[in-house]
């Protein structure tokens, strides 16, 4: 019976998410009806369009598709409270870019640095100890910090119409992958429990680990040194790598998920590339063409003519975050 | 019914192998009974050592330890094919190493040479094509290449008892990933179909993947360059990398595994570590100190203080090859 419990506990799960309207919150439009299409001439046996289980891989960008990247992404907001908890036994930050930006809130400086930039910043504000020592880090200034505008942990800012999207692809038999930008060791901490994607699952920029001996136990220790950036050509590069096989379906929201959809789409037989347009000033926040964080402009341009389906947050979603569900 | 029948077969399956005796080809010795005996303390809920299902990672070594790698690694043996193969259209390669000495059949100068070179000259028979072009071209050479002993299918000379080791623990809700020195993208071809293992779950040595755009088609090439070799300390590196856990249980038959024995050995609560030696002339090959493939010397001696365990191949497995069993 050991063994066979969890298998029936994975299917009342599924029999549950199954039971319930699928994409619950998103509105009955173009969007949602395109999604549904898709998984289900995917999972048809028999039909034109059937893909193997093991052949449905999901690759799902992280900030500004999962969870909200404003005012800034949230791994930059750690990044500044970690370089400021650090400042005091590294001096020589208050004269060196883009530290002394950050040590005097200077935003808009560091905001204007480049994505290597910003990967630097992280890479020597997280460095020094090792991965698990890391993930303690992570996970203790997640129950504690909250985010500016909301006042509620970050975690808490995920958007409910994407879980119910992942709920349904993996319903469904996918394989669902996160392929984000951010640095794979600040997501592995939290991603199981937040999103059910486990830490295997989880494509993303690196910093190198260095394997070294320490008091006599084997330790891999973090090196202040980028190793590769997951963004923009990475994204494809670093699914061969970490996954192995193209993905069939592609969710984003900027252009640095431009070349995971050309890609993703370019392959044969069925394909789905997915955009999350933020529309939705009200209750998230609204941005595209020049916002210095999850700029999407050339992916919003080229959507219709390559068929990506693009979400418009304001009319597509009937809320945006759990927190905003009406009670039960 | 539709989402219930894989679950079904999984339910079944898993009966399957629990129902026979686990490891049925090893011999009752203190290999097999360690095996059981780590398996069986985490995996005991509410005992002292249990590990929860998620954090059953299980890191196995491909070449000489779940396959035969003498003469040489069979992607060795793939690489010269391949280099004979493209040598009428590269002329310059009769005069230059390492391929003057692959066209030449001089194999004492190629196995001379370092494990860089070696992986230098899969690289440069291996690129400029699409990883899908790559995955075809291996698949046709492991249909029709012959072991030069065996005069089988590279694919018939896997481990039977590793196979069962596989089964046992998968049965036992183990994630098992494969960690090898070996090219991942000569790995993914076939992992599935013969060791159950898919793509996403294999950690292996890279070569750099370009993003390009042919024939207005979004196309990754490779590139004839080193990324990154999962040797020795490349291994836990690899490892952190793509799972992102420190494994449980590490698995290797080389000097190349021995760091990945020992990070996983020096992480905390209960951990399990086995080396396969190579000690059976008759049945496979026996060598260890002194092979250019496969080395064994410094695993070997610190075994015994780590507390890793050591397969006599000759009196701990019953049979070597699947086709060696005595027919049903």
């Amino acid at each position: 019976m050991r063994a066979i419990a969890p298998l029936l506990a994975v299917l009342s799960l599924a029999t549950a998410v199954r039971a319930a309207e699928p994409l619950a919150s998103w509105n009955d439009g173009r969007a949602k009806k395109a999604v549904i299409a898709f998984v289900t001439k995917v999972t048809k046996e028999g039909g034109p369009d059937f893909v193997p289980v093991n052949e449905r891989i999901a690759a799902v960008d992280n900030d500004g598709t999962l969870w909200s990247e404003q005012p800034t992404y949230t791994q930059v907001a750690f990044a500044f409270d970690r370089i400021r908890h650090l400042a005091a036994k590294r001096p020589e930050w208050k004269q060196t870019q883009p530290f002394k930006a950050v040590l005097e809130g200077d935003m808009k400086a560091v905001l204007a640095g480049t994505a290597r930039d910003r990967v630097e910043l992280i890479a020597a504000s997280h460095a020094g100890m090792t991965p698990e020592e890391f993930e303690t880090i992570v996970k203790e200034w997640l129950a504690t910090a909250k985010h500016p505008r909301f006042s509620r942990p970050y975690t808490d800012l995920v958007f409910q119409p994407m879980l119910e999207l992942l709920a349904y692809l993996r319903a469904n038999d996918f394989k669902v992958f996160i392929v984000s930008g951010g640095g794979v060791e600040f997501m592995r901490p939290w991603s199981e429990r937040v999103y059910g994607i486990p830490p295997e699952r989880i494509v993303g920029s690196l910093i190198k680990n260095k394997y070294e001996i320490r008091d006599g136990r084997a330790e891999l220790i973090r090196l202040p040194e980028v190793e590769f950036i997951d963004d923009k050509a990475g994204k494809p590069e670093g699914i061969q790598r970490v996954i192995g096989r193209r993905p069939i379906a592609a969710f984003g929201n900027s252009d640095g998920d431009y070349e995971m959809l050309r890609w993703t789409l370019s392959g044969s037989g069925p394909r789905f590339g997915l955009i999350v347009h933020h529309t939705d000033a009200e209750r998230e926040w609204a941005y595209d063409r020049h916002s210095p964080v999850g700029r999407l402009d050339k992916a919003l341009d080229e959507a219709p003519e390559r068929g990506w389906v693009v979400v418009d947050m304001k009319k597509d979603w009937k809320v945006v975050y759990p927190f905003q569900l009406p009670a039960p």
